[in-house]
C-alpha cells in the first residue's frame, strides 16, 4: 500500500478497533475480528492458569520457622552463622526442618542423610555470613520469597551457590540483573566470575565492553589488574570478540 | 456499516491481518495496531510470569514419602487408613511429616499442636478411607497434585472437607464438576450436599432444574425421596425459583 493512497482515505474509510474504541486509519490496521476474539481468550487462559498457579505457590508455600507469626513446630536442626558478630552473645539459632534443607538442597541432603557431624549434633554452622543472611536465606527455602536488596543478593547468592540451590541463585541474579549499571558492572563482573553467576556475567561484561573507552579510569579496574589479571583478560577477549563478530568499525564503539 | 456498503468493497479495500496473515474485510476488523502490539505483549509477559510460577512450584513441591522414588526421611508421624481392608494384615502406614500435615491443615495443627493421643503416639488414625486414598491425600499435601479418577475425587474431597484442606477440596470439586453428566447429577447433588461442595451443589442442581420432565423417572430420584427427601424439596425449590426468575415459559424447560 502506497502512502498516497492511503493519505486519499475518506473519513468513511476509517475504522473503529475493537479493543480502544478509538478510530484508526487502514495503514494503522492490527487483526481481524477473529484473531483478536482468538488473543482475547488466550490472555483469559493464561490469566486463569496464573491464578491457578498463585493458589498453587500459597498451598505449597511452608509457613517459615524464622517468622514471627509463627511460632516454629517440630523442627529438628538449627543453623548457626558461625561468624556472626555478636560480641561475647552467643550466635541466635534459626530453627529448622531437616526434612525442608534435604529436599531444597543436595548439599544439605548429603550433609543430613549420611549421619554426618550436623546430622549427630541437629546443627547446622554456615560460615562468613550474618545472622540476617542466614535468616533470609532460611525463609527463602521455605517460601520462595525474599524480599532484597544489593548487598542481600550477594549473600543469598553465595549460599544459594554453595548450598546448590538453583533457584535462589537464579532469583538473586535476576534482581543484581536489574540492578546493573556502570557503577557496579566491573564489581558485578568479578563477583559473578567467583560465583558461576553466567547471565549477571555476561551482562557485566557486555555493559563493560560497550563502555571500553571509560573502562582503564575506573578504580575497580586498577584494583582488578592487581588482583586478578586474568579476568582483566577475559574482558580484553570479550572486547577484541565483539568486535570482529560486529561490522561495526572501531571508533563507533570507542566514542561510546 | 451497511451490508451494501461493505459488499461494495473491491479488492484494493481488503487488509491483511498481522497476526494469521489471511486477508480480511472491513466489516471483519479487529483491533488496530497498536492494541495488537500492546497485546502480543501482555500475552509474552503473562507466558513469562506462568514460567516463573511453574518454578516456583517445582521448588516449593516437596518430595512425597509416598513416592517410591525417594525414600522418607526425618518423618516424625505416620497415618494409618483404619478401616483399611486388608484382611488379616496389619494396615499399611503412610509416613509423614508433622510440620507438613500442620502447615497444611488447621485440623492436623490442632491434634498436633495441643500434645492429644496422636501428637503423642506420632500415630494418625484416619478413618472411612482406603489405604490408596489417604496415599493420594498424603501425597497432595506434599506436592498439590493428585491422579483423580472419580472414585478418589470423591474420596480425596471428603479427606479434603474432614481435615479442612482447601485447595484440595477445589481441586477435586472442579474435577468433579467437569465430569457431571445427567446420569450422575443426582448423586453429585446429594454428594455435594453432604459434603459442603457449593460449586457442585450449584452446578448440578442447574443440570438437573433443565431437565426435570426427566427426573422422576430415575431410580437415583426415587431412592432420594425414600433417603433425604428434604434434598428433593429443595430440587423443586429450586426449579421453581427458576421459573419465576426467567421469562421462558415452562413449557420450554419441559421439552429438554
Amino acid at each position: 500500500m502506497s502512502d498516497s493512497e492511503t493519505e486519499s482515505e475518506t473519513e468513511s474509510e476509517r475504522m473503529r478497533c475493537i479493543s480502544c474504541r478509538e478510530e484508526y486509519r487502514k495503514r494503522d490496521a492490527g487483526t481481524c475480528k477473529e484473531c483478536y476474539e482468538e488473543a482475547s481468550e488466550t490472555e483469559e487462559e493464561l490469566k486463569r492458569e496464573i491464578e491457578d498457579l498463585k493458589a498453587k505457590v500459597a498451598f505449597l508455600r511452608f509457613w517459615s520457622p524464622v517468622d514471627h507469626h509463627f511460632s516454629p513446630c517440630f523442627t529438628d536442626v538449627v543453623l548457626v552463622a558461625s561468624d556472626d558478630d555478636c560480641g561475647n552473645l552467643a550466635p541466635v539459632p534459626v530453627r529448622a526442618h531437616k526434612a525442608v534443607l534435604v529436599s531444597r538442597s543436595p548439599v544439605f541432603k548429603a550433609m543430613l542423610e549420611n549421619e554426618m557431624e550436623e546430622s549427630r549434633s541437629g546443627t547446622i554452622k554456615i560460615g562468613d555470613v550474618s545472622y540476617d543472611a542466614l535468616r533470609s536465606f532460611v525463609q527463602y527455602l521455605y517460601t520462595a520469597e525474599a524480599c532484597l536488596d544489593e548487598q542481600l543478593a550477594c549473600d543469598l547468592l553465595v549460599l544459594a551457590e554453595k548450598y546448590q540451590v538453583k533457584h535462589l541463585k537464579a532469583f538473586c541474579e535476576k534482581f543484581m540483573m536489574s540492578k546493573l549499571n556502570w557503577d557496579n558492572a566491573v564489581g558485578n563482573f568479578a563477583f559473578a566470575h567467583q560465583h558461576n553467576a553466567k547471565h549477571l556475567l555476561e551482562a557485566a561484561l557486555s555493559l563493560i565492553t560497550d563502555n571500553m573507552d571509560k573502562l582503564t579510569k575506573r578504580e575497580e579496574y586498577m584494583e582488578l589488574v592487581e588482583k586478578d589479571p586474568r579476568l582483566v583478560v577475559e574482558i580484553y577477549e570479550a572486547y577484541l570478540s565483539k568486535q570482529v563478530n560486529t561490522a561495526a568499525p572501531k571508533e563507533s564503539s570507542m566514542k561510546l
